[in-house]
């Protein structure tokens, strides 16, 4: 029994990280062991969750052996699926293969880290389901590991990260949207990554703080980008998850972007129906961390306002450390049936599950 | 009489423009006349309001002898000072001298558009308050022109576009902050720019309707910088009014801000109050083009759960075509005091005006 009763839920935001780079050799080439043992590579140069910053991590989940928090599975089991009640889990690993500027290392990285995540994750506990880990930064290459590693039925999802080289309505995606679609995978949007470009569209900022804060404002010109830029023009049944990114700065982007459209529309005529409509049809938001305003009252407005009840997804954003107590997880009450769509049916349905 | 009845309003955004860049010879050092005749230049190389885009100006403030919208002083009495039956409207010229990579070249053209704005503007309407053009990429020269021209009693504002070189909390504009400190003068940060970074963190949008449906996120990235990284604690009387940026978004930002302030603050300590505090004390919002929600009650919800009266102030963002009928200006119905204080009251104390 967790804080929802006898409500199961589907977690669409679990953490599993890699011990260490050690942990992938078993699944690499020699060729690329021998080159990891030689040079300074060490792993994906970024910090999104730098190890000691409150946020990163419960202190709870740290493994009482050693790794970081995320990469033991007998924790994860206990402190996410058992303590939560959840029926399924859905593992957005956060290695950044994208961010290696060895794009042939990044892919190798990729293929292993796949195999590892079916060996260590998917094969010991069912109720897991996982994201495919592919090296964006050549949406070629991305492709090519989908269609080897999307095979496996535990896979639910491509993993992106939201910090990317150009925008992901940009055509040069299209051959990671495609193989997706062929393999009838979600495309899952992720706080975080670190592409080489500015954290800000005015330059870097210079702390931490700012970078957090800030993803949110890097979400919306994603989603702005994916829209406008006929993502789901070209791929009818695309579907994205929006992961990490907060949900409250929903509405207004809505607002906006469909009041512009109607300014503008004719310099883009693929897009055909209102920008929302897209947004709703196309797009769904894990709930934590949420952006929460110390007033329920005004956490439901933001839910109403989305205008839908399909598009929220929980998720416990383990082992994060984004809220303290299990209350905090949706807090704010809410009847049936929104509560078990937001719960397990939204995921259920988007991720095709059970 | 305007739709608010017998209320005399403060329009916070309305927007000269200059008819040509000889209008300016006039003001300019004859080595730069000379320069101008004999080189490419023609003005900033920018374009915020393309001149042919619906959304750019309303078709009757095209001035029938010519020039563009914006330029005719009598249009613009008649059309928006004396159709809102304004007591005070304020310029916020976007002639975009940051965009002019010779930056000597950008502090001269500063220098003969503010004093083009005494002679055309200021001293023929005395309803009218403008705002300072810098060349904000130099802050030093930008913090001379503010102390050269800062002095006149029309000016209220030093105008910066919201897309900037680097973050504006970044110490690298503390000398424009105290020039506007020492003189008085709001910091007026609005929609547009070109400083020469792509629009969104990502990279190049491909389309203007990205662009403008994504400033929103520049103007959050640019609020996240300033508060973050100090700027009011190191100037503690500072005041910055956010123009043509939305306010919708508002909301969710003081949310996300204050709670990874929470999580984070000991990494940025000279931050001592939750953001949205240093956001409601210091800072000011013009309501034009608001990210219309089509429900009035959720607009009402947005304003609500900003948790201050203070912030919002009337503005047309004349000649632009952001709403169709002038109901739309403020499409929700507004008990008092709040409906004087949006219209004007805000303005004035604000503005520091009469």
């Amino acid at each position: 029994m967790s804080i929802f009763g006898a409500h199961k839920v589907i977690d669409c935001d679990l953490h599993n990280e890699l011990p260490a780079l050690k942990a992938l050799y078993p699944y690499l080439p020699d060729y690329w062991v021998d080159y990891c043992n030689e040079s300074a590579f060490v792993g994906p140069d970024v910090n999104d969750y730098p190890k000691g910053a409150p946020t990163t991590a419960r202190p709870e989940t740290t493994p009482p052996g050693g790794g970081p928090p995320g990469s033991d599975l007998g924790l994860l089991r206990t402190q996410a699926l058992d303590a939560w009640n959840a029926e399924f889990g859905i593992l957005n690993c956060a290695y950044r293969v994208s961010s290696v500027h060895n794009q042939d290392l990044a892919a190798a990285l990729a293929t292993a880290i796949n195999r590892w995540q079916i060996d260590e994750w998917l094969a010991k506990e069912p109720r897991l389901r996982a994201s495919l880990v592919v090296a964006s930064q050549n949406p070629l290459l991305a492709a090519e590991e989908i269609d080897r590693s999307g095979q496996h039925p535990g896979f639910v999802q491509v993993v992106l990260p939201v910090r990317s080289e150009a925008p992901y309505g940009n055509r040069r995606y299209d051959p990671i949207y495609a193989a997706a679609v062929r393999h009838n995978l979600v495309v899952g949007i992720q706080y975080g990554g670190a592409p080489g470009h500015p954290s800000t569209p005015s330059g870097w900022a210079l702390t931490y703080l700012e970078e957090q804060a800030g993803m949110a404002a890097v979400f919306q010109s994603q989603v702005i980008s994916m829209v406008i830029e006929g993502v789901f023009d070209r791929f009818p049944t695309l579907r994205v998850a929006l992961i990490e990114g907060g949900f409250t700065w929903l509405p207004s982007l809505m607002w906006r972007i469909d009041k512009e459209w109607k300014g503008l529309r004719h310099n883009t005529p693929w897009v055909r129906r209102l920008p929302s409509e897209y947004m709703r049809e196309h797009m769904r938001l894990t709930i934590q961390p949420i952006d929460g305003p110390a007033n329920p009252v005004h956490l439901r407005q933001i839910i109403d306002q989305i205008d839908s009840d399909a598009m929220l997804m929980f998720a416990t954003d383990y082992p994060h450390w984004r809220f303290d107590q299990p209350t905090d997880a949706l807090p704010v009450a809410l009847e049936e049936p929104l509560l078990t769509k937001i719960l397990s049916e939204n995921a259920r349905a988007f991720y095709q599950l059970g």
